[in-house]
């Protein structure tokens, strides 16, 4: 790793964990071992660029971390399961610290930082899109693909606050099971209206 | 107003709309108009213990909020559906600065302060315990009741967030479809298994 891509690790990490404004520029460079400088060599807009910029990496492993659930051709509800389930089991084996990469920024810095809300923004747009992607893939037209997205999305970012707020996968196990349900629902009203359709 | 409540309500505001960690002692004391011995005079643990009050005090609002909203005998679907239309409103109408009083927070303490987030667990674990009451009121058996709870927890929590960062009330919107239905679902099933037992 270069020192830039420890920087940027330490900060994610950091940030996820406790939070952009709780998380100090000595913290990030003692866990990252850089010297004080590199920072500000590598990240000339200081912490708010760094801050961006851990923003758009979490939210590109994210993505990658979507793709490869939702694989091209997957059963879209065994992934949704799937997604709730490998969530539920990070959190519990990090002693409930980790989750989402970037609810914690996202919520300090909505109404403080155009630039990172922008950086938070996108990330959360570019899992929709794989999401919705993948809907539409298994049969569901849109707007309900975007939809199903939409309130995959938000079930598990509330189930995550709640999860690490009572120490307790439950409502991760409680969301995922009525989210796949939803997925299951659309896929059945999709085939019924195909059928409608070809009849 | 007393200084205490005053700085109460300076803090719970500063504390959604830009976090815990974001917001200084002074900032506090500046916007209560207090004197900068008074926070300590009032909250000895010093900001933690002002945290977690603000927590409390916050999830009480709340709380009387949900049970407004949810009056005994009101129709639970119309109730949800109520609850995330008021919900899209407020974040429109604060320009996407207000929304829950505990969930910034919340995640920015979990693995940090155990007196603040045992305060967020306790104020979240009220407002699941009127919703799962009125759940049951209206006909449904525990635990489903219980799960209804958290999956409307989950559902406006997770849109709160994508609301603030993409600055849109539409995953408010679509989450509160999303809820109203499976509360409607889980009513029929109610009067279904009701119907069977009684025949």
């Amino acid at each position: 790793m270069t020192t830039r891509q420890r920087i940027l690790a330490a900060s994610e990490e950091l940030f996820r964990r406790q939070g952009y404004a709780g998380t100090g520029v000595k913290a990030i460079l003692a866990s990252s071992q850089a010297p004080y400088g590199s920072l500000y060599h590598f990240f000339p807009g200081g912490k708010e660029e760094l801050g961006a910029a851990a923003l758009r990496a979490g939210g590109e492993t994210y993505r990658e971390l979507v793709e490869t659930i939702f694989e091209p051709g997957a059963d879209v509800v065994a992934a949704t399961r799937a997604c709730f389930e490998g969530a539920a089991e990070l959190v519990a084996a990090t002693g409930y610290a980790d989750a989402c990469p970037i609810a914690t920024v996202a919520l300090e810095v909505a109404s403080t930082s155009e630039p990172m809300r922008q950086a938070a923004a996108e990330a959360f747009e570019s899992w929709l899109a794989v999401l919705t992607e993948r809907f539409v893939a298994a049969g569901i037209a849109e707007p309900r693909a975007r939809e199903l997205a939409i309130e995959l999305f938000c079930a598990i970012e509330g189930a995550f606050l709640l999860s690490r707020t009572t120490r307790s996968t439950e409502a991760l196990t409680i969301a995922g099971r009525a989210t796949a349900a939803a997925v299951a629902g659309a896929l059945r009203e999709a085939a019924a209206s195909g059928d409608a359709a070809g009849s």
